[in-house]
């Protein structure tokens, strides 16, 4: 080899050892920045023990959008503003009733009201009950359901080892059960908490009554996983036990609400956006810590990270707190709407929406170039912990975005206890660890700190 | 090429691919079947909430005894027996007092004795503080402690990723900080609890006084993290303030315990005998359920899986339980004598001891042969999200272990959260997430299955 071509060679070695070094180290201020300088957990204590649960529409999501908005008002980014978006208001009412009537006995269940589903009368609903395990189950049933209650017990499989994928695996009866019992003539339906643990926790979350008439519309609520055992076993042994429930939840006109966003103008190339994000509203029944207040405080404290370290990103940083994830997502698509209106470009969009778990690693959605390219960096995350780079759903809330050159990535905490909280009475502050918080946010920090550095490539291999 | 030669090249790549199949399938069944149809939650929560805290040489430590072995017992292992051994038997007294007297003002702080402490006289200690951060600063200071407190108050690094490594670098205060002190007259020490966050709970933990006259034994007490930062802030506005506790704790006779062993005799070679265990014994303060009541109910797990799935194992697989680890660690060593006394030949051990977290991997003391042996699994456990294998200190029961021919392996779960419950009195069952427990014991068999399919290396280089 001719001494000219191996001098090169050892000089643009010598650059990727360099570029190396210079990531190696940045990621290493990053995760101590976060661990033990960041804000996100006296933020979260503010979102959680002094505004409290966020659900669209309710007047502590609006107190949410102001704080927010004041506390990045507090950190110098180039911009902090509002994004006007109308959203679903839906309210609980009076706390739940329901018992099982075997016979003479009354045993009380806890349940509670799925979002978006409509009241019982007055008085409650009681009826005798048909369990089933799956939405083809209660096909085959057909009218045999008229007028009964549907039980929807199928559990989350304990044998999965990612809790969302057990989770995905059972949130059909939950999100359509009641529209599809409805067109056979049930009165209800009753559905098991996504959950995989026993305990007596009943966990709301979205449904949907798609198309069907408002007048088909049937009253749906979920139990707690220790509820659903027992009716369960009730129903063995008598099938003409009753169930009674007794809801007063209600869905108003729509109200104006807001994203909350804040800036950092890109010194190189400000035209192109890298979005960090969480949802700031959350469910009615707790605080909700884990969803998603965890990741609305750890995607204000990348930008907090990146002040604090001086580091001035090439691209236009932005960190957007969506509002609505939970029963509409018009958060998201506003963004996207208002995205393309103003022909923005994103090259890069972060979602923190699986709770302030440790992390482990990132869900991507990308094109094999760009994922080969991220997962080049596995090395640089090993320190950390961080090991799972996988293809796969990224969020809810940056789902709408489709800019044309875009990587999309959700931060992957470990899974195992989300769903013990998730929805739930105890998603509450003091269910987060400070330290798994700091390190989904240092996590975080570090992937957009890579993708700011060595940027998206363009027009290849399409997924 | 030659045909024959390629032809048996094939072959053996597909013996290769086959054997990795079917360690694929197994541990996929072993996974399975602890998701599923393990037993170690109700153990752990019958050691927790019908037996409670073990300290050695107690009646609930005896109790834990008899019930682990009589589990043991139902699962039809080859023998079940125990180990006599004597054990140090150290005991609380009535719960611990103290206050910061700053003026008039008397401010009470949460602490608790050190384990192996003695006692203050029945009226308790009042002196001054003097407040250092390590053992060296203490002899800088030399005689002008004589007559105080010295109040250790050195923090575990939040900057360390790993929480254990935090641990390490500042459990010296606690463990030899009375010692120290004692050398140049101090009273008495109070230490910052080894606890990451900020709360109330004081930790306890072992303490010795070396060898030291036992007319120089001060007494010693952990103060909770927001005490030891209470301590400090009113120190710095009054240096003269004093401090008083109270403690009565006591040092009895050793008393005779057990080892509790379960074994299933190899099917092809007896003679080697691989361990599995954790610690039988806890501190007093609380139910000790992740240290170490995990430990002990994931090894039990381990046989129990391979009896489900009908594995008969080729060596010897014995669960061992061991007593006393917290203040003596005196069933390790009686393990290791006795092995030694009957000439056995051990080839692996593993120990969980780092609580009942979601597992990330192994640490291994090893030769490079044997790590890089193990180091070849790692694509079989990466579906169960195991992906941390790193060399370092496995347990300290399996310390003594001398076998010639020995691998030794600590469980490695996610270290977050250990420190906010490790000795004290929130270490209690509902820390303990069922589906994170059955993982570590999944991820304990499966690397117990490996072990025994493909043996130890023996004899190659050494580390």
């Amino acid at each position: 080899m001719k001494k000219s071509i191996l001098s090169v060679m050892l000089f643009l070695s010598g650059i990727v050892l360099f570029a190396q070094t210079k990531d190696e180290q940045t990621l290493k201020e990053i995760y101590k920045s976060s661990l033990t300088n960041s804000k996100c957990y006296s933020w979260l204590d503010y979102l959680s023990n002094k505004i409290g649960s966020r659900l669209s529409g309710s007047a502590s999501a609006e107190k949410a959008v102001q704080y927010t908005k004041a506390q990045l008002e507090t950190l110098g980014l180039d911009r902090v503003y509002l994004q006007e978006v109308m959203v679903p208001k839906w309210v609980r009412g009076e706390k739940e009733t329901a018992y099982i009537q075997d016979n003479k006995t009354k045993i009380n269940v806890p349940i509670c009201a799925l979002g978006g589903s409509v009241a019982t009368s007055k008085n409650g609903l009681t009826a005798e009950v048909i369990e089933v395990h799956s939405i083809k189950e209660l096909e085959a049933l057909g009218n045999k359901i008229k007028g009964k209650i549907v039980f929807f017990n199928r559990p989350m499989e304990d044998e999965q080892i990612e809790a969302f994928n057990a989770y995905s695996g059972c949130v059909d009866q939950r999100y359509a059960g009641a529209k599809e019992a409805s067109k056979f003539g049930a009165l209800g339906t009753i559905v098991r908490s996504m959950n995989l643990r026993l305990d007596d926790f009943p966990h709301t979350g979205a449904q949907s009554y798609g198309d069907i008439p408002k007048s088909q519309y049937i009253p749906t609520a979920a139990i707690s996983t220790n509820g659903a055992e027992l009716l369960s076993k009730k129903l063995k042994n008598n099938p003409k036990l009753k169930f009674y429930f007794k809801q007063s939840c209600k869905q108003m006109d729509d109200v104006l609400s807001y994203n909350v966003i804040g800036e950092i103008k890109g010194s190189e190339h400000p035209e192109n956006i890298m979005v960090v994000g969480g949802h700031l509203d959350s469910w009615d029944l707790a605080d909700g810590s884990h969803d998603d207040g965890a990741g609305v405080v750890q995607s204000m404290e990348v930008v907090n990270i990146f002040k604090n370290l001086g580091y001035k990103p090439k691209n236009t940083i932005r960190v957007v707190l969506f509002m609505n994830e939970e029963n509409g997502g018009k958060g998201g698509k506003k963004y996207e709407e208002l995205a393309q209106t103003n022909k923005e470009n994103h090259i890069f969009a972060l979602e923190s929406d699986s709770g302030g778990f440790s992390p482990r690693g990132f869900s991507l959605e990308s094109d094999d170039v760009n994922f080969n390219k991220i997962l080049g960096w596995k090395d640089l995350f090993e320190p950390y912990l961080i090991h799972s780079f996988v293809k796969g759903h990224a969020g809810s809330d940056i789902g709408p975005l489709t800019s044309k050159t875009l990587v999309k990535a959700g931060l992957k905490p470990d899974s195992q206890r989300y769903f013990d909280y998730h929805h739930a009475l105890n998603d509450t502050f003091d269910a987060v660890n400070k330290r798994e918080l700091e390190l989904g946010a240092a996590t975080m920090a570090s992937l957009m700190y890579l993708i700011d550095q060595n940027g998206i490539e363009v027009n290849k291999e399409v997924q």
